[in-house]
């Protein structure tokens, strides 16, 4: 049995939309830029997308090289930088039409205080000894890229202090009071390097989020430090069940997604000096584990047409992490769908999440309608774009039909939809049914790449009174996109499609 | 209401089945092969497909350029030759990995007899002044091939003498006298040429096919003419009805369709001789107009898969007219989808048609089912392919619903299906729902691209008492590809595709 | 024996100079714009100079099929438009980032009043039969291009009515009447489709152009008629001899060249009305007929450098005939190396006339000397660039070395010179010590365009007393560029040139 | 003052020459083939020169992530096999048409009998604490090969055991012994997974190499053990002086340089059972170090000529340490031209090495002469190809000539030469006239690319007597490639080169 709902939208309608998808994603971290097929992961992402700015973690980490020590000639430890690899990372993104969002981070180990480290690739997240080290060397690294790539260009690359100082993985005890001071030392030193450089924080994610994030705005306006923007994290999930190699997790409502980020753009509006400021959500998705089957899944992509209908309400962007599955976090995947964070499985499969983005860059126009499973909106030449997306996630979803009535401002449509759910487009599911083969093969990569696009259907619509009424139907964790333009029908002499049509029978020679 | 048909193949089985559909293709005139657009079309057709030769007409037209007139110092008219033309296309053949299949014609003016031309780009059809000056730019031509491209290999390409002599339309009075003599001068000059060359015609189309086909036959007997393969065309379709710009035909039965062909076979075996000797069919296709928008159909492509299931029966091969549009017998087109012979549509959209190509040519194996309606084949490792079409074509055509049992070799195999039928991979319509523009934008041509690909959908099948039972459903006019691979299911540590799918529901948060 | 000539440039030097080279250039009739030859020439040429607009011949002829008449039901004439290889030429164009300059030409044969033809390709040079016919086709191609491309594009490319009608050859009996008649009926035509439109004649080339181009201008002042710019060609040279197939001329000296420039210049300024006027040469080359070897020399190469140097003067452009060597006006070349009017010869070959528009290209800034034999610019940055030729044109010429003194800004240059030479840089002779093969193999094209490039050397300047000073050598007819840069020898920690350079001797092991 | 040389060839000369460059070649370790910039340099290498297979340290190390451990239920440690990576990389090498030679090593740090390590990278370089464990992986890794790319394939790839086990710094103490139980428990291993495998060993280098063959040898002989191939190094040259991040060294003479490698020639024919084995000397350059500026020079592609026209008198291959400048064996290099050991710098800009290889590769047929400063070979063909190289290495070298008198056999010859010498192919020195920069700017990279090509010319030589003489003059560490062609001049109808030569003075106008 099928649900069915109905969409009316009346002439002139305006409703608030603030489209932000494509300021931001997601990345593994710079060191991984230098491979091969993060390169040709990002350019799928940018050329069906097409993001403006990229961040990932590890900026200072062991293998960009960027900070190196030597004895001189008097036999005392000298430091000299080495931004071979920056350079050749942030050339590949500008080759790829994206820039950098700058997170300040990890600690070199030759200027940690302790020895505590997170992920497999093992990256120091203790406070510096001494802060001028530090300091010196953000302020090396600003100083090179402006040399490299300009000034008009660098200070537009926002710059973001640390990531998730309030978890204890990430900074050592969670020790606030020594973020505040990382924070106070770098703010200043990047504003010193030159004042027209932007600089947020305080990058924090769950635990404890509403109060660190009130702590370090009244530190920030107590000391009167620089802040240009604000960032934290939304990850809302269940908890994630581990087994083997793979976490399972339940998703939350979509309600309760948005409620730590609706406090946050109160918390900062109860500050005057915050009020109104940008807040950027520089990593969510539907879970915070990168060995997470659900992110492979037309699920996902449900889900998250859900979360971009809305995500930009209260928050200047919001960075989906990540857009591919270069990532080693927990160490090199085993399996091409190894429930990596991406939108873009290894190979260069995408993912259905893929589409969700794809789509939702096509919405530039005036938004007519938005509810809980549909966004659309109208384009200045009078053609329509839309959203759909089944609500009722899950496995046992039913079917959502939608009726959808719109002000018809011509004689003719053509409709054209693109489907993409677990039928048409579940590069998952093949894979599965293949076996679940560690390693493909050319052939299957092939497959599995021509399965996993949008099914696309197309209808002429006739309108009577000034309406365009359209149907469609929605399969479980189903997401539709659908335009419609004006069409004029002009054939050419003698052409007719009807004739085509009927005229085809089969004869006797 | 849809039709059941029920196919049980039996564990050995060998059923005769020569799969000849890539040994040559037609083409537009060989100028028309110096275009980008062209090249782009052949360069789509052989990734896909990959045909061994490549046949089109006008070798010896205006726009090709081989023969020159010019007056010499005491003022008489000389003759030289221009290979650049020539060799431009050939080496753009070759950098396709496709050769030519050699057809001689038509007539450069200078050396004709009359006046009479065929098609908008007026190539003239008449006799040779002098048989002297035809093979003498016969050999001119050969010998530089030779020495541009080395004997080993343009001794392989064979050679076909004229087109359709016995159509007026093709050669004056379609005077078959006069055709022997010009397959007499030719054959004995290219075999002065080098004896190694493959020679071969008549290349009748039709009217009146078996009496000109008896009478050249009997010519080259008596007079012991070289003659290494018999080649003809086959366009079997009701009189194609005429409206402005178009045309349109009425099909006749498959089993009409062979008729003519297994007559020539019976002609060519009872001359003691030629038994056996290699018929090329080097011309077919639903219709014989370049202008008939069957071509552009779902139709097409359900038909012609049952034409290559049971093409190479008698026949050496049978190249389809033509691989791309780019085509200007009756002018240049005025639309894309303007009913040429094409399997791809101008602007490189796939036509239904072009899968049909792309999946007979997976089928390399011993057949062990071959029925009106299917095709399968088994693989030397033990995977199944098959292609299934709807038998019951046209505009009222039902579903059919076929079910399949295969000796199964294995526990567990994957089938994957890929469809191709008006629903889901139908590019005219989609144009049509346009509203038939005649110049795509950029934006039309990537939808129309995107969406003309086979649907592609994957299942897990379990074997019972080494049984493979699959039931497939086929709309009108569709054709799917299957392929049943063994598969070993070995999930990495902790994955599993159930958890995924039943974990996923939505929880509190 | 080598001349000596000395350059110096004060500080703070400005001399006037225009460099309009890359506005526009010249192009093979439009139908061979849809060869893939003719795009592969249009990338080189794009990618390594860029120009902003492209004019040829044949936008109404045959090939372009643009126009096309049928009988209608009733059984009378009528006629209909074609716009599918319009569209495709000028997709390409834009493509590759070029629009075009629309020569409206030459009269399609149904509409003809004779049968007079010009050029291998036979295009119709008579007037029309009735203007209406003419004016209804120019509008319904512009009217076309604004739907297709948008007016804001459209109407920025330059409308030039007809091609040298007072050359016999391309306008019957040369009748200047007649041509203002066409110019009258088509520039009202065309401010009738939309007055932005950028119309302009006469196109007059040679023979009494000082009269034809007065009557003119008095036809369209007298009758107030449209004109925006003024178009001429300009070919001087000595009469061409014939051998064969080919065309030797001498060249002028390049004052003679100017003369008939500067005249119009004169002409145009001393009507009140048209003073200081557009005046667009829309071809030139140092001969005006295609199959003259002179295109293919170095000679040809330092020649256009010196009229580059002086052409911007008193034009708005001036449309160099033509960037590539696909081009049938007198048939299809036998060679690679024919003598065609291209930058580039067929193969992709780049002659050494490329290597002259790539350099002025790059002379973009304040030029600081032009002479006979050399200009020099200087960058905002504080770097130099210039070219230089031997001004010793012809084979007995002797080198010309250039002392050269420059105001330093900095400490050190690097200068880096790029040579094309006879020696270095040569490929006719390349190709004629290789025996002149008219079709060359892969492995000789890949030599001749390795062989085609600049010969590129560097130096260390240290300057002293605020002057640099270089002194560069020019063989016969060789044209150096050269770019002075600021540059900061900072050597990484050990590295040391000199050591590298010295240290290197064979030792015992 | 030049030296000169007289070179004689006689009809019928046939010279020993093995020219075995491209069968194997160097690179960094496997982990950095993921990396874009190193597939890129590949490309470059494979299209130039095209080597058949490559040979890298790091398979087993932990970028690679192939053996993994973890706690099973029972909370013990348990082994897993993680191949991503391993797929990846030997999937583009198969891409770039080459093929791994396996080197084994180093240690997993988890079965490591100790902690020291070479390199930045950090590989472990102890003996395993048990040898079952080690091979173990080695049969796991095998037998996925073998799974992956098939038995007909895999069992091609020869297999190395470890890395200079002889030099202390990469195999604990240079213990011999112990080398010999790993070398005795893996080869047994591999035969044991399929006896179709290569195996060979022990890849020494240097320091007492001969007292550790003549061991190896004895004990593999004494246990009748599996040996397919014996393989060495050779790095002969002065030790070298660091200053700095570089590193200077002086060559040794030619002869001194191959003393070693005849000895081990000499040494293995002395064993009766290895008598004539092949050795492949599985890595060798000028220095051993990666960062000497002499590999980024002249002399070293001169020296390199030198070295490659005596290789294959007594060894099976030898592989140039490395193809690319990807390599991090002493960290991230700080510049583009840090002296690493690659033909190719980073950003793709080929040293004058590379030329020396790509030269080298054209060198099939019969060689006719062979000296110390040349190699001429005879193509079937009947065309002469042949390298010359100037032997004064070093700073103070001199201008060598060489008169070439070769047998003649058709009257006329196009002799084509490639140069690359200081002065027109020395990026090292534009690279330094630039200021030495640390970062190269697009253009700088542009530059730096189209300056580091051969210079080439052509002449025709016509033969009297039965000879060709040609004199070619090599500069200082020049290399000179020259091809002496069969040409038959035929120029086409009136085409004149002495008259485009002759003729076009210039003239009044």
């Amino acid at each position: 049995m099928s649900k069915v709902k109905k969409i009316l939208v009346d002439k002139g309608a305006e409703i608030p939309f603030y489209n932000r998808m494509d300021f931001c994603v997601g990345s593994g971290r710079m060191g991984l830029a230098l491979h091969k097929e993060y390169y040709e992961q990002l350019k799928m992402v940018q050329e069906a997308i097409g993001f403006k700015y990229i961040r990932g973690h590890g900026l200072f980490c062991a293998d960009m090289s960027l900070i190196q020590t030597y004895k001189d000639e008097s036999g005392s430890q000298a430091v000299e930088y080495n931004f071979t690899y920056l350079d050749r990372v942030i050339d590949s993104y500008i080759d790829l039409g994206i820039r950098p969002f700058l997170e300040l981070g990890f600690m070199p180990e030759h200027m940690a205080s302790g020895e505590q480290t997170v992920f497999y690739w093992k990256a120091n997240v203790t406070p510096p000894k001494d802060y001028k080290d530090w300091t010196d060397m953000v302020q090396a690294a600003l100083r090179h890229l402006i040399d490299r790539y300009g000034r008009e260009n660098v200070i537009q690359w926002p710059i973001e202090v640390w990531n998730e100082p309030n978890q204890p993985d990430f900074w050592k005890d969670a020790d606030m009071d020594e973020y505040f001071r990382l924070y106070e030392h770098t703010a200043l030193a990047v504003k010193r390097t030159d004042p027209g450089f932007i600089i947020g924080g305080p990058s924090i994610s769950g635990r404890l989020d509403e109060a660190c994030m009130r702590s370090f705005l009244e530190y920030v306006s107590y000391k009167k430090l620089p802040l240009d923007f604000i960032s934290r994290h939304n990850y809302i999930s269940h908890p994630p069940e581990k087994d083997g190699r793979y976490n399972y997790v339940k998703l939350s409502s979509i309600d309760d997604w948005f409620q730590p980020l609706d406090k946050t753009r109160e918390l900062v509006d109860s500050f005057e000096e915050f009020r109104g400021m940008d807040i950027h959500v520089t990593e969510y998705n539907t879970s915070y584990v990168p060995d997470c089957p659900l992110h492979d899944t037309n699920l996902n992509a449900a889900y998250t047409a859900a979360l971009l209908s809305r995500f930009g309400d209260k928050h200047a962007s919001y960075a989906y992490w990540t857009f591919g599955d270069i990532f080693e976090e927990r160490g090199v995947p085993y399996t091409p769908f190894y429930g990596g964070f991406g939108m873009v499985a290894n190979n260069c499969i995408p993912k259905p999440t893929f589409w969700t983005f794809a789509f939702y860059k096509q919405l530039q126009g005036r938004c007519v309608h938005r509810s809980d499973e549909a966004i659309i909106i109208r384009r200045p030449e009078g053609s329509y774009r839309g959203i759909l997306w089944n609500t009722d996630f899950g496995y046992e979803g039913r079917p959502l039909e939608l009726e959808i009535q719109l002000p018809a401002e011509f004689a003719g449509y053509c409709l054209v939809t693109e489907t993409v759910d677990e039928e048409c487009c579940n590069p998952l599911k093949l894979w599965h049914d293949m076996g679940e083969p560690f390693n493909l093969t050319q052939a299957q990569t092939a497959l599995l790449k021509r399965h996993s696009v949008p099914l696309i259907k197309s209808e002429r619509i006739s309108c009577s009174q000034s309406k365009i009424k359209i149907s469609l139907m929605l399969k479980p964790n189903g997401v539709i996109y659908f335009d419609l333009s004006k069409t004029k029908m002009k054939s050419d002499r003698g052409y007719s499609y009807e004739r085509i049509l009927r005229g085809e029978i089969k004869g006797e020679g």
